[in-house]
Order: structure tokens, then sequence, then C-alpha cells
């Protein structure tokens, strides 16, 4: 199944059949001081090196995410999704689940962007989906309803069929729909990654919609982080998920090591593609 | 299933449950020039320092491995396993395909060693596990016959079969033989990756024998290595591998990584446990 998303002149294909799509983190000042000083005092030059790195690093979409206190969000999400639509050719994932701020910012984004997210709580579904039909955009449902996030993994699987369900009815079309169910720490909880490693196998095989993941939560609160999201995500495309918002400089490879792996990269062309891509910029 | 390996103090059970077995690779002078020269020169210092490093690092079994050029392979394998043996507690994996240099090694080597390898091929079948049956060692099993690697996961499934029953006829217990399926490079064949994974799954179901990998063969002749490995063995443990010859400093913790997302370490204690004790040796 493929997800069409584009910005003014570039169009990215989300595919079940791969490559997986990277989806550069960066632009989000969660734990990022210097972007959130600079988002709060609406200087973007930060914001414009950031893209640019990221496009160059092999990044094909890029996240944009302003939620951080004592700012305008509405204002500077639009302001921030035209400094990042400028300075690269990458189609957008415009990230916020508040639907004013997604109200304001899909007319801003030019093509096709991916809006991240809508839930299976019944007011998401009901405000955000609206929008994403609206506006021709494809959207990631979260795994997780008004109860909160389900331990189950066939629970999982049952609130994405709820969103896709109600996307459809209201005439966004499946290929649309992305599903993201959800990374939670192994530190917490040693069976999250199977949780989420099996409710990928489930979406892949009964809904066959593309996948999404934020490979490094499963890592959060341990030590030597990458080492355990880089198996992560090398269990995470064996499961079925398609595409990732990740550190693209330094956990692409890995996303294309796993393919090469797994058989899905010819000749290794996109690895070694992606390698030199990296060497290039001195990543 | 529990293959039970041990050196003169301690025991190892190389388990189908888990945690992967460690075997430290690096007692092997292929590409390791300044180790081949202490070989050559019967100079053990440098082998005593790797076998202590290695241990110190997490190892759990020490691979023993001398073949080099224009040496006593008999003289100095059975030196090699005294220095090995004395320096640290590890159970030792001895490793040569040569019946004349394992019959002259295995009675040198400590309490139940662990022989790597036999193959497929007549004349190591019939060579190799008397000698193995007659020490009540533990033996590694290649995937490959007399008409070389097959391609095809089924056939080196049936090859498996092949060596467990011979070992098995001639009075070696069926939980003494640990089956290798053979890892060829991606950069080689981009389905070499897929071929070794669908083996190991084959062997893991249907003959339930604990698995060895070299997971560095994976990534010959490729760029960062190290990223291509780390993927591969990931998904090795995921199919079933149970035991590992391996860098144990740079890659035990990515071994330990996987089984964690996997949910085979209940609150991550292996996985900090070795990280603790490497950050200890400074590695």
């Amino acid at each position: 199944m493929d997800t069409i998303i584009s910005s003014a002149n570039k169009e990215i294909v989300i595919s079940t059949e791969g490559p997986v799509a990277l989806i550069g983190e960066k632009i989000n000042p969660t734990g990022r001081k210097k972007l959130a000083r600079a988002l709060q005092e609406r200087n973007y030059d930060y914001v414009e090196q950031m893209a640019i790195k990221q496009a160059a690093a092999g990044a094909d979409i890029l996240d944009v995410n302003v939620g951080v206190p004592d700012l305008d969000e509405v204002a500077v999400l639009q302001e921030v999704i035209k400094v990042v639509a400028d300075a690269t050719d990458c189609p957008l994932c415009i990230d916020s689940a508040d639907p004013e701020v997604l109200k304001a910012a899909l007319p801003v984004a030019p093509g096709k962007p991916l809006v991240n997210s809508v839930s299976g709580e019944q007011a998401s579904l009901m405000s955000v989906l609206p929008l994403v039909k609206d506006r021709g955009a494809a959207v990631i449902g979260l795994t997780m309803d008004d109860e909160g996030i389900p331990n189950d993994p066939d629970k999982r699987m049952a609130i994405a069929e709820v969103i896709l369900k109600q996307a459809v009815k209201i005439g966004i079309p499946e290929e649309d729909v992305i599903i993201d169910p959800l990374v939670m720490s192994v530190g917490a909880d040693t069976n999250a990654g199977l949780v989420t490693l099996r409710a990928i196998k489930l979406i892949h095989e009964h809904l066959g919609l593309n996948i999404n993941l934020g490979a490094s939560n499963a890592s959060f609160g341990l030590p030597e982080r990458h080492v355990l999201n880089q198996a992560f995500l090398a269990l995470a495309i064996a499961h079925g998920a398609t595409c990732m918002i990740t550190d693209v400089a330094r956990l692409g490879l890995a996303i294309r090591a796993a393919e090469l792996i797994l058989g899905k990269d010819d000749f290794g062309r996109n690895y070694i593609g992606l390698y030199r891509k990296q060497q290039k910029v001195g990543e």
C-alpha cells in the first residue's frame, strides 16, 4: 500500500513494499534547549539549518513540532512551516495533536502534508480527521484511546481499526492512514518492546497499512540508547514498520542496514547510497 | 535445550531459552597480524592479554584458533589452550576443522570444551564426530556438505539434520550438537542475510537445537560493518540464534539490547549488568 505525500515540488511514497521512509525528528523542541529558545525568540536561522542538515543526511520527510511553553504555537508553527518549506524540498510532517494548531498550520503547508497525529480518543477522532479530510492530507494514527495506551497488542490493533474506520467513513482514503503502534521504554517495562513488535505485526497482517514509529522511545532512561534503538528498529522493520521518525544522521544507516540484511535492498544500493550521502556531509 | 560446557571450575549453559552465550572471537589470527606474529614466535603474552580482556568485557566462552601459515598448529594450539585456561575461567571453543589438530588439542583442554567445527562433509563427519564423542565434548556443526554451502534454507536445515543424526548415532547426546547455519556477506549476495535467517528459524523450529553464528561475516566488504552486524544479530536472535562468536566488547551490548527489546531480559538486568561490566574495564 502506498501513502503519497508531497512538498511543492517533490513527492515521497511511503510504501509497505519499502524502503522505510525516513522522517527527520529534530525540529522538535522537546529536550532541545537551543531550539526551544530560538522558537520563543522567533529566530528561524537555527530551524533552517536543522532542516537543511537533516535533508542532506538523507531525511525523506521533515517533522515540524513547536510545542514549547511561552509561545504562540499557531503563529510560530505557520512561520516554521514556511521556513522549512523554503529551505528544503522535503514534504512535511505537521506534528501537533491540537486541532486549533492544525487548522491554522495545514493551509500553510505546501503540497500534501502528513499530519502527526490523530488518536483513538473520541475528541481527537472528531476534531482532527475532518481537518485531514478537508486538506486532502495523510495522517498518523496513534494506538491509544480514552482509556490510555493498552498493554495488549490486540487492543492496539483494535484502536488502529477504529481510527481507520472513522477516517474512511468521512472520506479519507485508506492509504492515507498510517498507524503508529507506539513504543514505550523497555526500561520501565521489559515487555514494552515485544508488545509493540506484536502490534506492528498484527496491524501489518490484518490492515496492511503503512506503520510509523518513533524508534527512540524504546530506550528512554537506559544507557547506550543508540544500541537499543538500533536493535529495536531492526526488529520493527522485520515485523512490518515502514516509516520512522528518527535521528536520520545517526540511525538512518541502521535502518538501511536492517533492510539489506532482510533482503530488501538489491545490491545494497540504498545502504551504500545513504552511506555515501552521509560521508559527503561529514556525518 | 541446554548445552553445558565447562572449564576446570566454571560451567556455562548455552540454552535455547537464552540469554545468548557470548563467545569471544579474538584469539584467531585471521586478519590480525600482531596475533599471527606472536603465535609464530610462540610468544603468548599477547594471547593471555586477549583472553583476560575478552573475559572482562563479558565473554562467556573463548574461541581459540591458531590457523596461520609457518606454524606447528598442533603444538601451538596445545600451548595456547594452556595459556588461555590459566588466564581465565572461561570454557573454550576449540576452533579447527582439522581432525589431527583436534585430536591433539582436545585432551589438553580442561573441563568440557566446545569443538568448532564439524560439517556435513563426509570426511568431516567421519573424522571429527568420533573425537567429540571420545572426549565427551560438545560440537558446532556447519551447514555445508560435499556440494558446498547451499543457498536454500531448507537444504541448510537438511544438512543440520544429517549432522545431528550422525552425532546421535555414534553416541553424542542431541543437546551437545549446536548448529551454525553460516552467514555469507550481503555485499556479495543481497539475499544472503535472509537465507541465513530462514535457516535459523527452520532449525530452531524443527530441531530445537542451540544455534551459533559468527555475526560479523554478514557485513564483509561493506562500509560501517558494525551497523550491519548489529542489525543482523538482532534479527538472528529474533529468529532463534542462541550463541554468537563475536567481538564481545563491541557487540556484546547489542546482543543484550536485542534480547531486552524482545522481552527476554527481565528488568533489563543482563543489559545493564553487561553495560556496567564494560564501563568498569573502560570498553
